[in-house]
């Protein structure tokens, strides 16, 4: 989870807008973005009719007044593709620039009789945190997403589809779009629980060993944390926002469902709200072990030095080269067994220091 | 209460949380859930009925219009129960799934005529912190309560049913879920008592003794705190919107003992604020113990060298070898009483140390 | 005011709680709750009865339409005086509840046409600080206060009533619980003011001097601090919400009176917040101050260390027993003035040191 | 600006307020509160009269309903004055008493058909930030303004009407009452760009000196800043309240010049919001130096100690008087060139230490 | 970036407000202020004239009700242009006052018919961060934009006037303003984008060496940080206040654009706070690795002096100078192959305090 950081970190810079000075509504098409491919899929409760399309125009057979059009776009490389989509659902030009341009916030925006919605897409490729917008527009007949990268998010619910499972072919579009937003916030809670793991893991190792430098490790988590917050907290946000009656499109009990998505990310955000304080309690004991680690070096070279300084000074004194023959000078030199009274000096003074060291509680590990 | 945190730690890693694509309402039964048991109470203020269960099924007689029906579900082993059950009592699916599969923030949330109710049962089992679920559900005569693990939290109610004790008999289904609820939040305050106790121990150990390191427990303590700020803060906000006159499934008498269990719980989220911010007080505190502590050691050293790195440089002096036959070689070494001198000198410097320590303040342990 | 912290520490462990499972509505009287004494004074702007009862039923003949009745209770040792006063005045069992178990925070609450408060009284005892609780129940034509501890707190308002001083006599029952309040709030300001003085000597004291360890009080004054905010906020809180034209019983005038107690309040919590503040700047103080003094400490070793060890070494050097007579061996000790030559690069090592540590600034105290 | 702190310190002591159990309404007159001077200006668009009177009834002359009349006065020792004025204008005794006993933080408070404003006047006295409080009553066709301590800020203003420039002769008293409160704040703006100075001062010292200790001065300001705000902050807040229609004394004109009045508070307040983060960064700031210079203290002296104590314990070992007439005892001290050996042995182990130090790379000076 | 925080710091310094006490509005020429030069721009769907004035007055020639006129005024020097422009356009003095003094926060204010903005302009010249004021005046058929310093950041909007690209020329004053503010904006983007870089430069730095203080260069960031908010979060909180219908001015087409605008306000400052609690990150992350050096640099000296302090003490035993013909005095400098044991003692010490220290674990780098 390392480089997860590094990557998200590109969405910020802006590379892909489009020059100051543009007209609004300019599509910023990067130059790695991938040509896009466009799956329709028409049905109601009756029929289906699934197919892969290369020219756009060809979309509009494909839509009726009592059937719901969902049209997947997977890939942003190409202007006109979107420009066309624009025109053919009535979307407007600001909307259809955020969808293609990338790196939108999470929101829910009404335009008129359609809704804009952004929505992040978190996924872990090798160690990376990959970080993609999914766009979705939905209108009284048809949904349009568009994947900023090609990626299969949506499995479960064409099959829901095709096999006629679940509510989705008996309900309208806001069902639809509440399944793709469902989808969505279901892939964050392995990537949150996974994070919750790294978390703990430090937390215990940090009780358990006293050698290594978790600092670092704290550093990069508090990074990723931020990373999280940023796709998530944004959306629960928007997700309040629809709760109350104030669009048409979405019916009374498709609100249930999202209601249930909106506690679904409130969860979420309770959990990354508690990585947080956790991740800041983190840094507090690392500092104090840091700390203590500190004071028991410091005092394992005081007691060292408190000992073996002053003994150190007498032995020096006793090896002073005063002319012992002369009257005054260094008497103890002279005398048998003044070299054991010397020792008993010393033994007394380390004694001493001992005692003193002893008092102060240093040879406790505290 | 040291494996609080381990134990409900596992809750957010959503190990039951049903696989991502699954459709909604789906239940995640795991592996070690208990098989239901359900105990069925209907009574009113003339009657009661008391029976356990093994059939769902046959709940349907104790339904009538004119009494309440209490069901007390034990365990949430079996995915056809609660199907039943949903059935029944014409219940969501997506509460039900929030009920089987637990994990939810406390909350109160309405569906049409029935009221939907999560909170969490904190219970201290053998040192560690059970955290497990009771949701509850609420309809015009009956109340479905559904308790993630088995464990008596219902006692004393069942008792005021049994002896006609208190307003239970006589009320509606509001005024049992409130029994219900007051219960569960009766039996925080122990627990938060004995949090309350610990940190003051560790306050006043702070205060007296010098020799401990009090920071792990500091840090548990933060992490306990965390937990049970999680499980009852968002209950009180969900009894905030309770309070005005939103539902009419809650009679205005129930409502009045409604904003007492709001009391209480503000009264428990007022001392937990108190205490977190206690815990980064006691955090300050045990950061500058730490420094004190660092200082003494620091200063028992300076002074140790302080004063005998000088008088050891004197004997090294006198203790060199430069032929002293020879004119301008250390011509004290020659003297009568040079050694006395040298001492004398030692004494000087050694001296004017001190008085430069004592100066310094540095023989007062502050 | 050291153990002001420890005294209403006490009060949120919930000794005085009734045992989980009791009905709503249970009085817990604790062993040492005092007796409690009744003085009741009915009086209007022509007539005043003042009396001291022991039998609760004759209260009644206290009480008309006409008059305002002021009945006083001075300790809760006694359930059933309370269940008696309760049936009397028409309170809630809830609200009674609260006040004959104590530990409330500060609130204002409506109960149909009766009103409830619950205010702290803090007054410092032989260097405690005693916080008790003073409940008020505001009806028509009479209010009920009852205090956990008995104690003087409305001598002044007794003597208002007595002498017909100020508007009391003349004013309803919504202006004696005004009175009431104010008299508390008026008893916090002298606290509150010691507090200051107390903070703002530490902060003197920290500026001048360097020797003392002023952790332990900024810490004891953070504990305190928390005690007169947990008091006061939630008063102020709750006098906001009086403010405006929710409750009949206030008339105009009285709401006056109320928003200047709420003014009070919101300088006494301005204050708080103020000396909150204050308190982590101290902290910050007087980290920086400990640090300033390590750093002391550690030059002072340090220059020890860096002018004496290489002159130690130096000594060392020449005190070696190479043996002279051969060639090559210490070539300096069998030259005359050899000892003035080692003296003098001995003085040239110290002095090339010294001019060192002075370009380092580390002779400056800073 | 040092003992800002302590002048306004003062002020919360409530040394001044009314003794506890006082009736509301009391006046508090301290000792050393000036004899109030009063001035009387009392004009229209037509006609100007200027008075100082020292009877306050011989006002009532200067009051008709086509004239405004202005009341300046200096000082508050005298409570029959302001008893006085409270009948004349039909003050409230609670504002009146608020104006009286100061110590009031600002506030715009409407009494029926009077508003009662206040504001806190901050001038800088030889060092010292005196605090004082300037109490409005404005009314419908006057304005009594009380200056708590005598002191010229209306000069401008009184030259305005004297003049005849500006709007003030044209307008009422709501535009004049505007007209005071914008004098006042006009005067923070050179109080508040002075500390800007202080504070960058401070900053610019920080990153261009290593010596000093800042930490006193940032704890100074800091303190000052606090004062500041809690000066102007309240002011910001209630001048919001004026803002919508909720005040019938204020015309439409007028409350445009109070948004700017507001505009000019809201600068004041996002500027001192930018300067207590700056102080918090200073302190960061502070703190990392603080470290940085005791890590050199400390490489240092383990520089000299890892280079010096090794060769001091060689010299040490060659100091020893083993007998070398003895077998295996100190051969090399019996060698011919044994001291150039011992010389090159230490050369390289002092050599080692260094190339390991080097690195470390503790001789960069990070 | 580093004069960033200089630059615009002088702002707040209040140097060109006007004296206190002058008359509200009053405009305040500063000396170095450009003389204003005026560009004329009156258009329609169908004709478009140019002109750069000299004379104000000839302004009115260009002003017609079917047409769009917008005036430019580069530079703020001369203050009789500027009351010319007040009357000619029916704005109000206290508008233009803020318009010429220039400080003001960015504000949408409305002034009966006209609206009032206030964006910063933010350019980066030479290093230094300019920090100018752009005020717009809208009204229904002209745009009146007062830059403070000249600057050309309007290049693309006359382009797309010219050449009839995009909808300007279609449409209302309010979608010419809007332009202007979406121009100010786009080219703020880059701005935070390199801040972005700058501050993960110092996060992927720090991770990786070790040796650099980057504590300046942390502070640095945290100031421009502050200066970039300051410019870009009121904008944005003035942005949401245009959103819901309060002005007739804006029509709903342009409402939509405003909220595109509003959208990449929030979007910039929700960066801006990511980047400031990444700062936080790193100052935490920085004083980490500041406590983990200086712990290694004292490891280093405790471990020399753990193992050659001892030593150093056991050869001044030996080299005492104990007359060894006397009994009891230092038998083992008399015995052959003493020396050895000796040397044999020291390595035994030097061997169990390296194991000591090895058990510690202070051989890791930890």
């Amino acid at each position: 989870m390392k480089s997860l950081k590094n990557n998200t970190a590109k969405l910020p810079r802006f590379s892909k807008r489009p020059a100051p000075g543009a007209l609004p509504g300019t599509f910023a098409i990067s130059q790695d973005a991938e040509t896009p491919t466009l799956a329709v899929i028409q049905y109601n409760s009756e029929q289906l009719v699934e197919k892969t399309v290369t020219d756009v125009d060809s979309i509009a057979d494909y839509i009726s007044d009592d059937t719901i059009t969902w049209v997947n776009v997977q890939g942003v490389g190409d202007a006109s593709t979107f420009l066309q989509l624009s025109n053919m659902f009535g979307v407007h030009r600001l909307a259809m620039e955020d969808a293609v341009n990338g790196m939108q916030r999470p929101k829910i925006e009404s335009y008129g009789e359609k809704i804009f919605i952004v929505v992040r897409v978190l996924s872990q490729v090798a160690k990376h945190l990959r970080n993609d917008q999914l766009s979705i527009f939905l209108g009284n007949n048809f949904v349009l997403s568009i994947q900023e990268k090609p990626g299969d998010h949506f499995g479960s619910i064409l099959e829901q589809i095709r096999e006629s499972k679940g509510c989705i072919r008996k309900s309208g579009s806001d069902y639809l779009t509440y399944a793709l937003i469902d989808a969505i916030i279901d892939s964050y809670f392995p990537l949150v629980g996974d994070f919750g793991e790294e978390i703990e893991l430090v937390d215990e190792q940090l009780s358990s060993s006293v050698r290594l430098n978790y600092m670092e490790k704290i550093h990069d988590l508090r990074g990723d944390l931020m990373t999280l917050r940023r796709s998530i907290r944004p959306l629960r946000d928007a997700l309040i926002s629809v709760k109350p009656t104030n669009t048409e499109l979405f019916c009374e009990e498709t609100k249930i469902y999202l209601r249930d998505c909106y506690d679904h990310t409130n969860q979420l955000v309770d959990l990354l709200d508690n990585y947080r304080e956790l991740c800041s309690h983190l840094r507090d004991y690392h500092m104090s072990i840091v700390s203590n680690r500190m004071n028991e070096v410091m005092k394992v070279l005081t007691i060292t030095g408190t000992i073996f300084i002053p003994l150190s000074f007498i032995t020096g004194l006793y090896g002073m080269n005063f002319d012992t023959s002369l009257p005054g000078n260094m008497p103890l030199l002279k005398l048998p067994f003044g070299y054991i009274m010397a020792l008993s000096i010393m033994v007394g003074v380390a004694g001493s220091m001992l005692v003193f060291i002893w008092r102060k509680g240093w040879f406790s590990s505290g």
